[in-house]
């Protein structure tokens, strides 16, 4: 059975443990950290990021260790010394996160999360973090596209056999967040409470000896107002069919392939003529924001996502990185924290805790900009802050429910001008950097490269 | 906690429990029926696929259920009839399952698995047996073209980071399935036995006061035969501190940024100037097969891939479908079955139980086509056949190790000429169809499109 038995801790690099393991041994492991997740650049062509995943991300921070019988693999791996296995058995996350909201925009330079503690507990959590919210990320900014592409018309989630079975639970989630109106995949309303539907595949109308015969059945089960798929044989002939076992109250029709346009107009104009002007057309098949933008004046009531929306619509991770940013030189609460910056052209870092600072005006949200904070200045997180105290000494105190996180994605998205709500291929929004007066060099300042005149 | 508390069961589409009703109610439910996974396509530009996840799905669907509290859920929501409840709660898969072996080859219209026992138990694996072939076979395909690519230099696979926690697991095994050499990702190998491996990243030595003190502690718990990663702050100078360290038994250097053609030579030569001529390179950094393919000529010794792997470089879903093939038109182990397809131009299927058949010449793959069966036949596979008698009666009876599963993958490669192992864009280098003996009108026979030429 495939039921993950493994520890949160096991979800990681072993790099990790190889670290902690020269750490243990040398003292460091006990130094106070901070580690920042952020993306340096979005996808190609994408105007902003939506954060996915926090929810589910910082259950398993506060769960994040190994059991004995994984310590003890470790060990016998040659993984990790005795000291460092010693170490491992006790480990529990006590430090603190602070992080954007659940269904917030991020840019490039955005500080999505921040990690604080011992250097330890904290670069261990590497690959959990960055796999969740790169994962989920994912998800949730090409459903955002999505959402905004189909303006009032519901979309439903049904791409969980495009992705790895428990990816999918997470894509139902991510994209119900970003407003999705609900999905196919049972785990995900079980687990999360993500509203569910679905009705019938082809097979249920090729099982049965003519399609008249599939619709009575389905019609006896789940009433007229269910959702009858015409296009097991032929669309005309199969929303005949439909409206007559069904009648005038026959809640919808699905088509699941051709030309949807012209298929969906052919079918209302059928519907109407037959007198079923109530009866919904919802499509499926390859659909993505791109093909959703184009139907928008065809008379379609609903859209089935599937492949596209798993998988990210060509851009399956969100490219996040989780780095150093601050660290002391000797153990103790009382000890200072050094910036730390990796130096390398393209993968260029800076130094420092960073707290973000968002610009709005008239509701637009016209930039962002962090400041790099004093290392030892306590952080105090006003309500309205864009970063929030989810996780302080290891206890969880933010839990917003999923309706909480719809709600801030819609606001977020809001406050999108509507050129950066486009689906077309352009720049991101805003670019994020330090102030100037947190920087020695004025000139190095990175100003929001479109603020004041968004793109 | 995320540790998948859910059912295999609940691993489903909504539309599927909704089938199952209306069969539950009409009595459909206990007619035998045969689904077909395959693949109507291969991604753009690929020319073969490579089956993936078979090891994992197997004891799913030995596993396949619902428990109680499930089971009253989908009650509730009102998915099912008190009558389908009654039905989940005893549920357990106890047909016949056929599939080609992990590792193995796949074209279009191969049947890579075929579920047979009553249409109940059968339509609902659909959706799981799909997210684990479509996911699996997705990165063991990408990872295939890697591994070809890299030749007799060994890849690593480190995309954990970028792809749901889970999936990274699935990610590791399908990639060593297909030839890398071992995994970054400790679930995999605690779960799977895949070689873990891993030193130290940026932080690492950022950690430290200097790069030459992090050296010094890699190396104290490591030993000299270790990774020391040499790009923090500047590559020559980390080449020179990495060599004063550790000595002339340095294990290997790691390059992760810049130009990694010329970065690779200039820290050949000064590795060779410094004595170090058995200190291997090894290099990441945004690696895919067409990066790795360029890189043949630098002097590297190793290679570790991330996103790209991990997201089925380019290609994140092998698009496979489940699709009914043949179904009784009324219960009992004795009733006839009926072959079934869907007739729309696009997404057309063909009806009636396959066994595939290959033809090779001077051990080189030629052609694949399937024999369209008589549906009341007994199907005896011989051990050499493509397909293999994996599920009897609900039971496993092939569980090959993933060390066999390798060799299956090894062996298929090799079976193809050089042009299909290009990882350059191409055709399929097969088009599998039925023969003509087995189709009423011999024109519509689909002919292998490269046999006995292949591009």
């Amino acid at each position: 059975m495939d039921r993950s038995p493994q520890s949160p801790g096991m979800l990681t690099d072993r790099y990790e443990l190889t670290m902690l393991d020269s750490w243990v041994r040398d003292g460091h492991v006990h130094h106070r950290a901070t580690f920042e997740a952020f993306a340096r650049r979005l996808p190609q062509g994408r105007r902003y990021g939506m954060l996915g995943g926090l929810g589910r991300l910082l259950p398993m921070i506060a769960d994040f260790g190994f059991d004995d019988v994984e310590v003890s693999w470790l060990r016998e791996q040659g993984v990790i010394g005795e000291q460092t296995a010693a170490y491992l058995r006790d480990l529990r996350f006590t430090g603190d996160v602070d992080a954007y909201r659940e269904g917030d925009l991020y840019f490039p330079g955005s500080p999505v999360l921040t990690v604080s503690g011992t250097l330890g507990e904290c670069v261990l959590l590497e690959t959990l973090v960055l796999s969740v919210l790169n994962h989920d990320s994912a998800i949730a900014s090409a459903a955002a596209r999505m959402t905004t592409a189909a303006g009032d018309r519901p979309l439903v989630e049904m791409g969980s056999r495009r992705t790895h079975e428990q990816a999918a639970v997470a894509v139902a989630r991510a994209a119900y967040v970003a407003g999705f109106a609900s999905t196919s995949n049972l785990a995900a309303g079980h687990l999360h409470g993500v509203p569910t539907v679905g009705t019938a595949a082809h097979a249920f109308t090729l099982a049965h000896a003519t399609e008249e015969a599939a619709f009575v059945s389905q019609v006896a089960a789940q009433g007229t107002g269910t959702t009858l798929l015409v296009d097991t044989y032929d669309i005309e002939e199969g929303i005949r069919t439909a409206v007559r076992v069904a009648g005038p109250e026959l809640g919808a029709i699905r088509i699941d392939s051709g030309d949807l346009a012209e298929e969906s107009a052919r079918a209302r104009a059928l519907l109407d003529s037959l007198g079923n002007t109530r009866t919904r057309i919802i499509v499926t098949s390859d659909l993505d924001e791109f093909v959703i933008s184009a139907l928008a004046d065809a008379p379609i009531d609903g859209y089935g996502v599937g492949t596209r929306v798993a998988t990210g619509s060509g851009h399956p991770t969100a490219s996040m990185v989780y780095k150093l940013v601050a660290v002391a030189d000797r153990p103790g609460a009382d000890a200072p924290l050094r910036p730390v910056a990796k130096k390398s052209a393209a993968k260029a870092s800076v130094g420092g805790r960073k707290l973000a600072r968002r610009r709005h005006e008239d509701g637009v949200l016209v930039g962002e900009h962090y400041d790099v904070l004093d290392h030892d200045a306590a952080v105090e997180l006003a309500p309205d802050d864009v970063q929030v105290a989810v996780v302080r000494g290891g206890r969880v105190l933010h839990d917003p429910s999923l309706d909480e996180a719809r709600a801030t994605a819609r606001r977020a998205l809001a406050s999108l001008p509507p050129a950066a709500r486009s689906v077309a291929a352009g720049e991101a929004h805003l670019e994020v950097g330090a102030t100037a007066r947190d920087l020695p060099d004025p000139s190095s300042t990175p100003v929001p490269a479109s603020e004041g005149a968004p793109a």
